[in-house]
């Protein structure tokens, strides 16, 4: 069985290679070669943490296995990760257990690839602008890899706490892009692209604030009642995501689902875009939305680029099971 | 992070310490400090193979995490086990993975062990013949678990294929019991205590072929449409199990469930024998049945004592994670 503890899957694993595995897993799932088991999520009464499993299986990939981990709020003041990942692979012809690789970049990179993803195959081509709503430690991953799909010129954010901006802006500083903290009118009003990825109850961002063409990817909702942007907005937007039958309950697409305002069959799995078995966006002024709910599946598919990543450059430990 | 190979596992955890262990989880879980999370369990359509995880918290015990495994009927024919089984603790102050452990003898001892602790605490002191149906990989880890609670004097079996009697025949020899192939007639004429552990979907015991006094644990049973004795049988008994809610579904009693003949509330978790909280058995002729369905908190307090023992003696390996 390999290891690939945390710190080499940050080494190995690329947000570029993250994002190739993760539009090859969705392909893969809209093709019905690949499949997510039930989620298992549970409020643990204890450290008010939160605990579960993601899980899956890639046919065509050959990759099987879960995501465990959850959300630990004490573990800042331990100097640790709150949200805490680790996935294990098995070999499907045999079930014996194939690897266990640390999960908390690969659980950062395989959702900042989602969203970028979509850019590639849902935003304009002529996009310019990026916006970005959230500064949390995920923003950077997201703006990194949104950044890549296009040619932006400049990033503009808007966070709830203006002071905690530094995450984002380091970010665009890093890859050359000039940031700027705005208001969400104005955000709204010049972004080509908008990233949300927040962890609110509420719509920051409504539908009169964004202009026609844009391409919206809505990454922090993904338990019942958290929410980002206005129910009127998905209802206008035309709506992609991982998996219907998770974003009508958890997604951001539960409050228009919920208010009869979008049926689950008007929602199109990304998988179908890049397949090619839907066209995606089909007017410059059409405002497309995915709505980003994190599958096992997505952390199986980069916990596999780390394996065959650690193994190429003998860089893997092995331990006999 | 803490590494108990399936060798290690098997070397350092005995009957006796799983039995044990079980018995603690099953009080932890009726005074509902432990608690199991929703199973999943898939069909891979590869390999023919059923995958899935069990998992649970015993916060009495600080032990979380779960068992991954399945069935993958293909590899005996490569010189593996079928049933593959790997137990991950994590750390529930914190969430870091804290232990892997091979499951494969794990989930051999803590089935043994469950049904062991339901003839500690349901059978008649006065038992002297245990009866056992089936002739499988773990008919001898019943036998020899269930042995060791009472006085045993013989050894009646019976399975649907006579030929196939060698697996229980040694491990009554093992522990130095005399052992008869019956009919099963003779079986439940003479049994003081029966097991039954297969992989049938019919009843293979009927009520009248049961004499007053018995006590029957029902093993075999973990599947929606799997059978192993009569319904008429289980509602005419007083009924024990590891989970209610998981026996009425997949485990012995769905069938009398289902039928209407059995109440969930006239079914009691074995724990609240062990804690007093029922009294168990109240009369010398009283049948009394324990659904064994298995649940993930037993996987988790075997694995936790894998650890603990690997621990205690130096014996394993960490990995950095």
């Amino acid at each position: 069985m390999y290891i690939v503890p945390e710190s080499l899957a940050r080494d190995l694993v690329s947000q570029e290679a993250a994002t190739e595995a993760i539009e090859t897993v969705f392909a893969a799932m809209a093709r019905e070669e690949a499949r997510n088991f039930p989620v298992v999520r549970e409020t643990l009464g204890h450290a008010d943490a939160v605990y579960g499993f993601k899980s899956g299986f890639d046919r065509a990939g050959k990759v099987l296995g879960l995501k465990s981990g959850g959300y630990w709020p004490g573990n800042a003041d331990r100097g640790l990760t709150n949200h805490q990942s680790t996935n294990v692979l098995f070999d499907p012809d045999t079930g014996r257990p194939y690897a266990l690789v640390g999960g908390n970049h690969l659980t950062a990179v395989r959702t900042a690839a989602a969203s970028a993803v979509s850019i590639r195959h849902l935003a304009r081509p002529d996009a310019r602008v990026l916006g970005l709503i959230g500064a949390g430690h995920q923003s950077g991953f997201q703006l990194k890899a949104a950044a890549a799909q296009r040619r932006f010129e400049k990033v503009l954010c808007w966070n709830i706490d203006p002071d905690l901006l530094s995450t984002p802006a380091k970010a665009a500083e890093d890859i050359g892009l000039p940031f700027e903290a705005v208001d969400r009118d104005m955000l709204g009003a010049e972004a080509d692209v908008i990233l949300t990825i927040t962890s609110c109850f509420e719509p920051l961002l409504m539908k009169h604030q964004v202009k026609p063409g844009t391409h919206i990817a809505c990454m922090g909702t993904d338990t019942i009642g958290k929410q980002e942007v206005d129910p009127a907005l998905v209802a206008a937007a035309t709506v992609f995501t991982d998996e219907v039958a998770q974003a009508t309950v958890l997604g951001e697409c539960q409050h228009a689902f919920a208010a009869g305002l979008l049926a689950a069959e008007a929602i199109t799995p990304l998988g179908r875009v890049i397949t090619g078995a839907h066209p995606g966006r089909t007017d410059i002024d059409e405002i497309t939305l995915f709505d980003g709910t994190g599958v096992g599946l997505q952390d199986l598919a980069v916990a596999d680029v780390a394996v065959r990543l650690a193994v190429a450059q003998g860089a893997t430990l092995t331990v006999d099971m």
